[in-house]
């Protein structure tokens, strides 16, 4: 056969493979939507069902085969070739599939289904004990999974890198180690510094007005609309459920306009990357995400580098006033340097842009401990109110506010957080690289203009889908490897804003 | 092997089976309530690999050889024992899918999905021009889908029985030819009677308050919200998503209160059939509704012989009167006589009790005259007008109003339609039956107390699954075949009613 008739086969399973796995997306998205109660003990059978479909078709002998033939094969003679990528990168997922066996593939899908309801339900009655057995299972079969991955190498670097490409404890640390020391000395000049007054919280923001604000600006900042939509879920996230079908989740807080804000700006963030990717190549390596890191630098990128910007928030405030009668005599300013504050909290997802690495710093170190069985699950509760002591001087007066902030564990999400992290850092070169071509962007927020670097992003970053690595891509995009430099500059910047 | 050991294959297999069904429903459940527009082509192709799927497992060698040697097993002596049950249905469903070619499954699935979305938009926009390529293209698979379910006989009749089992034109003509007659015969008698004025149209209805009395509405009736949820679609329906998980769709329309009401009404009759089912049995014949048309009956029953009785209605009024201020100073009897008045109307789901059967009767004979091809889909409109000319005497002054109003043929429900009209006269059969044991159910509706009419039902009807065929089950509930009398009994009270 010719390699083009052996490449459309190729084509065909991976496509086949590809609308299972949005079949299974559906369902995920459901579990976190609208799914009753009594239905999550079906869910997860139905998850595992398809979660043994779907490594079925990824294990399949004749991908093996087809794999093979081509790969030496004229048509993956150009590495940057599309269809060299899709044949490079089916042949790892292949790889990677054919380590962990089916039974498990199946046992973790079920189990993440239910501990994750299990999860939003403890995390309402503020008990982890609910929790607890959940987390057992699931952190023994996330164990087993990276066991099987690693391969007789370390576990936890094994899950690192099944998030982002080529990732280990050593590389992460050469990367967040200055950025921490940066961090740290950022603190303490902020330690004493009079704090600008409490943000967006405390006051009266009817949920309705803000979905339909939520809509609002998911518009603005370019997401199609037709293509996707926009729903209500406990821990926001993005998933792609088929070409031309991107869903958002947010959560709104009525009272704290800021919760639901930067929630939509960060998932529209991934939403602007789904809805950018190659539909030519849908199903296929070349039009998916490259990695976690990019897809998460990519909503920290609008929620941060554009939401926090004076000149976005000087675009956006007019709106917010007309929109909610509790803002009716508030200073734009006050309110924009309120809201950039520099302080340790609770929660990760409303921290400042300077302590939220200390935030994921904690996750990373206590997920490390509970797969190597160093930290007992049970234990977990007593090593979060430390860890927070220690590194952020502050201790939770409840696990809702501690270990059950997060539904990634509960989703078998180990090893992903550093994603956050590594979102920032390439967020921060790409905004720099953005500015060297298109100029300072400010100018263009001030106008609520976001099209030059929606489209800058797509061009460099969201039309590649997984034809370079996560690093090369930021550093074809930029023009070196990433490093934290950016970022601290930029995390300078925010302090002295608030100091000033 | 032992029988027991066979049997347990067979419930695996049947299980599994129901499991992917589960899966394929719930994506059917978001196409109508949540589906963006761009996700449309997508979803058709997911329907159809999952029908696919289906089909392969239906038609398995290894279920025929159980089934095969299960018959005529120790386990299935007596013919009323659950397993004996299962393995009876089990075969007919293997027999029914075995007819019918992969290819074909796989293309009405891809095709319902893309028609079922195209109707709405094309409903939305009054054009029946957009939609009817799409229906060209489902009756020709429906026509080719009956030729195969016929095996040489008539294939109008084949689609009747594949909704509800044993019927076919000739035996419907036996049950609606009476029906007919006694309805035109009600007709005449109306003439120039004085009407009542009109019902709870017109008014300010705000959509919200609306959703939140269906809520109070569906709890009310014993519907179990944690096992179920509520949503809102263009065509509602009702479906199970697997045990505990229970989907009703409503709609509603800001000005006219009735719609809504009586929609959440029939809705949740269908969920209370599927809640009352025996969960032991969930996805095994014996553990689901035994056709359309005894679905239809309990939904048409708590519609109209709870939903429309004055008794009931002097228990809803109150709290109609203070969720809805558009009702201050309206007369609750005059509303209710108003509501159940009887007069041609152009849309069946909001047509009186007596006119509804005439809706039916035209949608039968167009949908047989469209599969047998002596009606082409581009004359639909005209043939639509002039059977409403001639049936109910007037014109629908456009296609929404006309034949864009139901979204069956578009999901490929070719012979469902039969099925209200079944329902409606089982669900008086069913009526009477239960007042002979229960008395009188006029007291208890006036207290809202509808538990012993609901426990009666799940007794007589819900538990019983597919344990009998429809007829032979209401004629045990009732203790006589079904017939249109008591059906008729009942219409002429409600003229009567009208008339005074």
């Amino acid at each position: 056969m010719a390699p083009e008739a052996l490449y459309q086969e190729l084509v065909q399973l991976a496509r086949e493979e590809a609308l299972l796995g949005s079949v299974a997306a559906t369902l995920e998205w459901d579990t976190e939507t609208y799914l009753p109660p009594g239905g999550v003990e079906n869910r997860g059978r139905q998850m595992a069902i398809l979660a043994g479909l779907l490594h079925e078709r990824a294990v399949d002998p004749r991908r093996a085969e087809l794999l093979e033939a081509l790969a030496g094969s004229s048509l993956c003679a150009d590495p940057a070739a599309v269809e060299a990528v899709n044949v490079r990168e089916l042949r790892k997922g292949y790889e990677r599939e054919r380590k962990v066996p089916r039974e498990l593939v199946e046992e973790l899908a079920e189990e993440t289904t239910v501990a994750s309801a299990a999860w939003a339900e403890a995390r309402g009655r503020r008990s982890f004990a609910a929790f607890a057995p959940h987390l057992e299972r699931v952190v023994a079969l996330k164990r087993a999974e990276a066991e099987c991955l690693a391969a007789g190498g370390d576990a936890y670097d094994a899950l690192l890198d099944d998030h982002e490409e080529g990732l280990s404890m050593a590389r992460l640390d050469a990367i967040v180690t200055p950025l921490r020391a940066g961090l740290a000395a950022l603190l303490d000049r902020i330690q004493g510094a009079r704090r600008p007054p409490a943000p967006l919280g405390g006051g009266d923001y009817p949920v309705a007005a803000q979905r339909s604000l939520a809509t609002w600006l998911a518009e603005r900042m370019g997401f199609d609309g037709a293509r996707g939509r926009l729903d209500a879920a406990v821990h926001p996230f993005t998933t792609g459920l088929g070409p031309g079908d991107c869903r958002i989740t947010a959560r709104w807080d009525p009272t704290d306009l800021s919760v639901g804000l930067f929630a939509v700006m960060h998932e529209v963030g991934h939403g602007l990357y789904e809805q950018g990717l190659d539909p030519s190549q849908w199903g296929l390596p070349a039009g998916e995400q490259v990695s976690d890191g990019l897809d998460e630098s990519q909503a920290r990128l609008w929620e941060n580098v554009v939401g926090r910007s004076p000149a976005f928030w000087r675009f956006l405030w007019p709106e917010l006033a007309a929109r909610f009668p509790a803002l009716a005599g508030a200073d734009a300013g006050a309110v924009h340097r309120a809201m950039n504050r520099v302080e340790p909290s609770f929660i990760r997802v409303s921290a400042d842009e300077v302590t939220y690495h200390l935030h994921i710093a904690v996750r990373i170190d206590l997920e490390r401990s509970l797969l190597r069985g160093e930290l007992r699950v049970n234990d977990l509760p007593a090593a979060w109110a430390e860890a927070y002591r220690s590194t952020l001087g502050i201790v939770p007066p409840d696990d809702t506010l501690g270990c059950l902030q997060d539904g990634h564990w509960a989703a078998g999400l180990i090893g992903y957080f550093a994603s956050y992290t590594l979102g920032d850092v390439y967020a921060a070169e790409l905004t720099r690289a953005a500015e060297r071509t298109l100029g300072s962007l400010e100018p263009a927020f001030g106008r609520g203009d976001l099209a030059p670097l929606r489209s800058w992003l797509t061009e460099h970053i969201h039309r590649h889908g997984c034809r370079f690595g996560p690093i090369e891509l930021v550093a074809r995009a930029t023009g070196a490897l990433p490093s934290a430099a950016s970022l601290l500059a930029r995390l300078e910047r925010v302090v002295e804003g608030t100091i000033a």
